[in-house]
């Protein structure tokens, strides 16, 4: 291991699989999922300009989108424990001169970058509204998981800001949700115009979407074949395997 | 043959592989498809009551809900060729007893029907925006395919004033037009509930979507696992030819 790593108490060094980038993860926060990295083969990633991610967390999708573009990423995120070691994970991995990471309010944030300023927006936000069950995770995996800190239509309204004209805003998110998404893009004028179901089985209902938008963008909705996660052995599908672990021959092939 | 069928010029009479449902179908009209098929297997079919279905054409869907249901079935045509050819279809069936079928339409259907007075609606509206392509097909054909007669929010503002509270509206639709029907629904209260997708093939787009909501239903869908229509080498699946040709031990069984 690298000896200018120092993990903390709780902490654990993990390897992303895709161009030897490693992440910190903290058992106390939350950790990345197959949600980051599915959005990030999914969004179109524009090969220069700005992107931008919120909801970053620990900073998984700056990092993996890093490999994909030359673009300037900003990661913003709201807990001041949890942008600290999405700060720590940039470094990590020497990715200082192309990712930033911000500590902030989404809902504020386009007062100090600018309206339209970035070409791309991705999200993974919390998934569950604030009210619903698992009322004793502690704070920051409750943050994680339940819209405590932005609401879904805070996040859509902070994409539509954010991006310019003709740019895309990429999210995943609970298909349950699926309405809600293109009721609050609607009213934002980012319309729908990829998506993605992700099924656990072949034969099961689908429990992750992935979603592009277009800011300002005509309405038509394109929906690409199904992502099934697992064979019926449970082994991981080859679809899922080439997914994730595609490797640099795989950069820039959307899902 | 039957020798009280007397098939006009241009008309062919046709198996529906269900329960021995015979159909008559014109050339210069429309012809049933898979689509109605599905719609029809795809749908939750209330065992009694009252169930329209809007749009009807030759009568297709309420021959095949009259298989799942005791429920008494009006099929609305507004074009007068078209509801005569469905009338003729249900009297060749001899299901005058529990399909009507009635020529009018659907805009003012509730003036002599009632508001609320359905337990479900089903609808395999035309697809397509009236200003889109095909300008030389004979009249009945552009009416089934394309938005003449009604337009998207037509057929759901007809769907949410003729289904009871509570009641199921059930339609078949192409995905492209997915955010404009989720969006249609929800300005007139019918909550999109259940969602499925037809593919062509495992690694193709979808090309249909089935979607069913309750009027005033609480937000929260399912996306049910996806329908692929052919294998690699070009025979259809074998979940499809369950579907199509199930028979009565798969009646009530939805898709």
């Amino acid at each position: 291991m690298d000896s200018s790593i120092k993990l903390l108490p709780g902490e654990r060094l993990d390897d992303l699989q895709t161009d030897n980038l490693r992440i910190i993860q903290s058992e106390d926060l939350f950790s990345f999922s197959l949600d980051a990295v599915l959005l990030v083969r999914f969004s179109s990633v524009p090969a220069r300009g700005r992107i931008v991610d919120l909801c970053t967390g620990n900073g998984v999708i700056p990092l993996l989108l890093s490999t994909r573009t030359k673009a300037h990423i900003v990661g913003v995120e709201i807990q001041p424990r949890v942008a600290e070691l999405a700060k720590r994970n940039v470094k990590l991995n020497h990715l200082d001169s192309s990712i930033e990471i911000v500590c902030g309010d989404l809902k504020s944030f386009h007062l100090s970058a600018g309206y339209g300023s970035f070409d791309q927006v991705t999200v993974n936000p919390p998934y569950l509204p604030i009210d619903s069950g698992e009322h004793k995770l502690n704070p920051h995996v409750a943050a994680a998981r339940h819209e405590v800190y932005c609401t879904l239509l805070d996040v859509s309204a902070a994409s539509a800001r954010l991006v310019k004209s003709g740019g895309k805003v990429a999210m995943v998110h609970r298909p349950s949700r699926l309405v809600d998404i293109m009721d609050a893009w609607r009213s934002v004028k980012i319309e729908p115009k990829r998506i993605r179901f992700i099924h656990p089985r072949r034969d099961q209902e689908a429990n992750m979407v992935l979603i592009e938008g277009m800011k300002d963008g005509k309405p038509e909705l394109r929906t690409l074949p199904p992502l099934i996660v697992h064979e019926r052995n449970g082994e991981y599908t080859q679809e899922l395997k080439e997914v994730f672990y595609g490797g640099r021959s795989e950069l820039n092939s959307s899902l």
